[in-house]
């Protein structure tokens, strides 16, 4: 008896061991997940550290080596796509991992993502000050703002959208709204580095404190006559958008000092929200 | 012996079979196979026209099914969610197939995205004729064409923001871009099916039928010191954008009568294709 269980041990490790599968190459014995998804069942790189975030794309990686705020971990990555990025020159101090099994670097990253190879594992960036965001002199000083919006891919649209079209900093709520991601950061492609973003707890407070800074607010919405092109709203504006399913709540849209529309002829009723906030920004930018 | 054998052996069916799998839910014991995508190894739902392609999403397949140039082959998903939608009843014809198994679903749309239980197979819409896009009297005729752009989410974005701002038409080239599919009408949102989508062999030779209709064509790109808000190109004005990497091709920019950027003033370079797309639509269709 004693001898069957040992040998029913021995089986069950075999399969639950690294070295007897070929099907699942580089399997190097972790666990078995509960998840449903049976990609859990390839290896899988995790983040060292316990905030740790791994993000992917070459504009992402290179913002963020770039970024001296930004704590960085490590690069990870297949030793070709390392050594002809030069990914790992930009910034001293940060390990190089060599890791050549693509498998590994694909279970840190959504199936659909294109991760070229290279991994940077960083931890999220420090919080911003609401205070720092008072206008500057003789500038446009325009702040994002928006209320609930959650896929990752568009926060990281607006972010990207809103430093290259000049705007101070976006702004979103803490909870209900995504936290730094490599999808996020991939979509912002390097916007997530150079242009503040602050979560307010409460985004009628937050709208209240940039009031007193001397913001004038526009919240975006299809329902009202005004449109986004006809307001004059001085040089320090913060526009409000909410989510495309539900819009701005209310007590948000109480806030706004005018709601205007980005006006819309044709079939379909709503445009993306990070298109409808580069057209925003755009337009609140101009001189 | 004997006795511990069988009960081995229920141990190897418990963990491998159907039916005591909590953590793979309805996994259907299918062989395994070599591909080294394991999620290749559940059932796959295939398409059953050779040019049929699955549309998923609230918005894609509800405008697909009001399309009546739209040949829809069957909805397939869940009893539940099908029935929820109320979308068996918006074309009579179409059949209806119950799938209950989330993971023969999930085999048919990218890994990414919420394929909300229901799933539309239909046949690519008819091509379109360029001479249709006859500038229309009275009113403001825009049409985007995109040179190369590769990515079927920004294709879609913008077939949605070219839809949304009234534009007439959609034009690619017929190579190196994307065609129909699940990804790309999601990211339109309905617009694939209510904008004329123009598959061109050569853009060069399209943008010469378009000016011999009537079309100004302005060119997108950053080199140049004509902003897009300062052109008065009148009402029928063909909007050329280049890929995010590439820009124009030499012979297409030649073919534009302005080439104008629009203006940017933050430290990201560029803006996503579809962003700057949005903002160039909305501003030449200004009236």
């Amino acid at each position: 008896m004693q001898q069957m269980a040992k040998s029913e041990f021995k089986k069950k490790a075999d399969r639950r061991g690294p070295r007897n599968r070929p099907q699942a190459q580089g399997r190097q014995g972790t666990p078995r997940s509960h998840d449903i998804q049976s990609r859990t069942k390839t290896p899988v790189l995790a983040p060292k550290k316990r905030d740790g975030l791994f993000l992917f794309g070459r504009h992402a990686v290179e913002a963020a080596l770039k970024n001296p705020a930004r704590e960085c971990v490590r690069l990870v990555g297949l030793e070709k796509a390392l050594k002809a990025s030069g990914l790992g020159a930009l910034r001293s101090g940060v390990p190089v991992e060599i890791v050549n099994d693509e498998q590994v670097l694909r279970s840190a990253v959504p199936s659909d993502s294109p991760h070229q190879g290279i991994l940077l594992e960083v931890r999220p960036l420090p919080g911003q000050d609401i205070m720092d965001l008072e206008p500057r002199p003789n500038q446009k000083n325009i702040i994002l703002m928006l209320d609930q919006v959650t896929d990752p891919h568009n926060v990281g649209a607006c972010l990207r959208s809103a430093a290259a079209l000049g705007a101070r900093a976006l702004i979103t709520q803490d909870r209900n709204s995504p936290t730094e991601s490599g999808v996020l950061a991939r979509a912002a492609a390097g916007g997530l580095e150079t242009l503040p973003w602050l979560r307010a707890a409460n985004l009628s407070q937050a709208l209240d404190t940039l009031k007193e800074l001397g913001y004038w607010h526009v919240g975006l919405d299809g329902h009202t006559d005004t449109e986004v092109g006809s307001l004059s709203m001085g040089d320090n504006v913060v526009i409000v958008m909410g989510s495309e399913g539900k819009g701005l709540r209310p007590l948000v849209r109480k806030h706004c000092d005018a709601i205007a529309k980005i006006p819309m002829t044709g079939k379909v009723e709503s445009l993306n929200v990070s298109n409808a906030a580069a057209i925003a920004l755009y337009e609140m930018g101009k001189a």
